[in-house]
């Protein structure tokens, strides 16, 4: 792959991700391990960190953005899987677009309106407001949830609208993150642009609709995984998500992103089907080491294909979210991916 | 204007309005004055009732939709106004995009995150859950005025997302209200696409990326306001927005509104400045009518171009949104509208 044109594509975006490296580096600061004596030796965490990537990215169309490109995504499975990260104990990075669902208020959001007040609150007789009955527990327990992971500073949310501030804030976080080598997660659930109008090629102003139909003509968005899985931080595990409509097409693409960009596993979902049933694609070679050590494999079949190993992930009825079982197989997957390298270090330093 | 245009729009469309049609028409139901004993008139309405419109449509790329081209709004013109409408004793249907914002709760929505919990509740040693005393008062007065306006049954929700279900809604909404002539009043802030991807032209699948560049070409909408204005429901008061991004193209795209399409006030607003400054455009006579009928002249200077009356209206810093003052014009403007219509009729009565 062509990291110029990752570079090029970066440069050429119209802003600066200083504030989102310095966010980063503080977070961080909470985190970390000390240093021992021995010095030089690199920082580590005592918790594994992930960053969720979630929403869709917007493609402005012109330099005073009126209309954009939009990809569907309301972010509920990256703020759903940012839930169960911080029930698995990691500090989570949420790099989510402005506007998406947001972990432990998800469930709020997608129907507030002006009936949600009344849904919600009643007033006493001396005008005085309070939480009705039928909501007190669960919204104690996400208020609870969420004083948790605050003060223990586990829980940084970045939000992002564009395309381009997406991606250079993704560069920012995953240098900031390098550091800490194979601790780091990479669970990339954002809906991200393929397509996107060049700043040189954008209108100042609005597109008029006076001169009849409207022709725009998009460029490619560089592949950006394998530049961050090769050169922006790379022992850390980096899992993707491919969603289409077409699903001979989806595994074929899942494949793809396993070999040519790098990718430790992909997460296929079918657009229709992606709150039953999602599919996680990795090299053959990995699964069998991580069904060796694992011992969940009840409700998961197993196939392979081309050196790929497809595991089938369905959420059974009394499973309220498919997260639940998709994030604890990414975790089992991470701890996997830490103890081989925590193997090869040690065999290195025995070499040495 | 091509009224047929409009109608083979519609057709197209792939979707049904029938149970917005219904639920519009319960809603009539309850603010519908008892027909009196003469029969045969038409029915009339207690209050005045008017639409507002509100957030940006959605254009799809795709028949199974994973792309889309989205025009900027978060609606908080249209929240903000409906409030000021429902203040001002109108029956209010609200027809807005999914997600956008809703009255009482915009302030809430922009920000809602996981911090938001934390920032609104606390919990007690017993782990019940109440209201920050900091937010107490206004949530109370929010909670009252909604429990308010429902308790009337003053106000309907109508979400869409996709610009077809936009343009069958407000067709469905504006037949309903035709029999309740000038006391309807529609006021059209959403952000409605000029252009749209035919369902005809639309890829089954998500567009793939490995073909390189994406060409797309767009066909324009048909104009609905006239359509609107002239056949679906003639007697009612038309306000609509004109949103650019250059001030020099903004009043002549408003003056072509009133001329071209027969809206009877036209808001226009620049991106940058729009929640500080409006200007109302109208035909001079209409306006010259109002001026002498209001008093409310004071925040407000006139000016006249080509038969054009242009008011501007700037939001002065005790005035906390500009939706105050823009609303009470419009509804002095609703209110000249009906007793001219009522000046009317008794004058054709006089002569038959």
């Amino acid at each position: 792959m062509d990291d110029s044109s990752v570079q090029a594509f970066l440069e050429q975006a119209p802003l600066c991700a200083d504030h989102v490296a310095a966010k980063v580096q503080r977070f961080l600061k909470v985190h970390q391990a000390p240093v021992d004596g021995n010095g030089g030796s690199a920082p580590s965490l005592p918790r594994p960190i992930v960053l969720v990537t979630s929403g869709g990215t917007t493609v402005p169309l012109e330099r005073n953005c009126v209309r954009f490109i939009d990809n569907f995504s309301k972010g509920t499975r990256g703020a759903l899987s940012a839930e169960q990260f911080l029930q698995a104990g990691y500090a989570v990075i949420f790099l989510s677009r402005h506007g998406s669902a947001q972990p432990f208020v998800s469930e709020f959001q997608e129907q507030l309106g002006a009936e949600t007040l009344t849904d919600t609150f009643e007033l006493g007789s001396d005008g005085s407001i309070h939480v009705r009955g039928k909501v007190q527990a669960q919204m104690a327990a996400a208020v609870a949830h969420v004083q948790g992971v605050l003060g223990q500073g586990r829980y940084l949310q970045l939000p992002y609208t564009t395309l381009f501030e997406y991606l250079k804030y993704l560069q920012a976080v995953a240098l900031a993150l390098a550091p800490y080598g194979p601790s780091v997660l990479f669970y990339m659930a954002a809906a991200v642009s393929d397509f996107y109008m060049p700043w040189s090629d954008m209108a100042e102003h609005k597109i008029q609709s006076a001169d009849g139909p409207l022709t725009l003509t998009l460029a490619k968005v560089p592949k950006m995984l394998s530049t961050l899985r090769r050169c922006w931080c790379p022992a850390a595990m980096l899992v993707s998500f491919k969603l289409e409509t077409d699903e001979q097409l989806l595994l074929r693409k899942a494949y793809s992103a396993v070999e040519g960009q790098g990718v430790h596993l992909v997460v296929a979902n079918e657009l229709h089907s992606r709150k039953d049933r999602v599919w996680l694609v990795q090299q053959a070679a990995a699964a069998q080491q991580q069904v060796a050590a694992s011992q969940q494999q009840a409700a998961a079949s197993q196939q392979q294909a081309a050196g790929m190993a497809v595991q089938n992930i369905e959420r059974p009825p009394h499973v309220a979210v498919i997260e639940e079982l998709l994030v604890a197989e990414v975790v089992a997957s991470h701890q996997q991916h830490m103890r081989q390298a925590a193997e090869a270090a040690a065999a290195a330093m025995a070499q040495g």
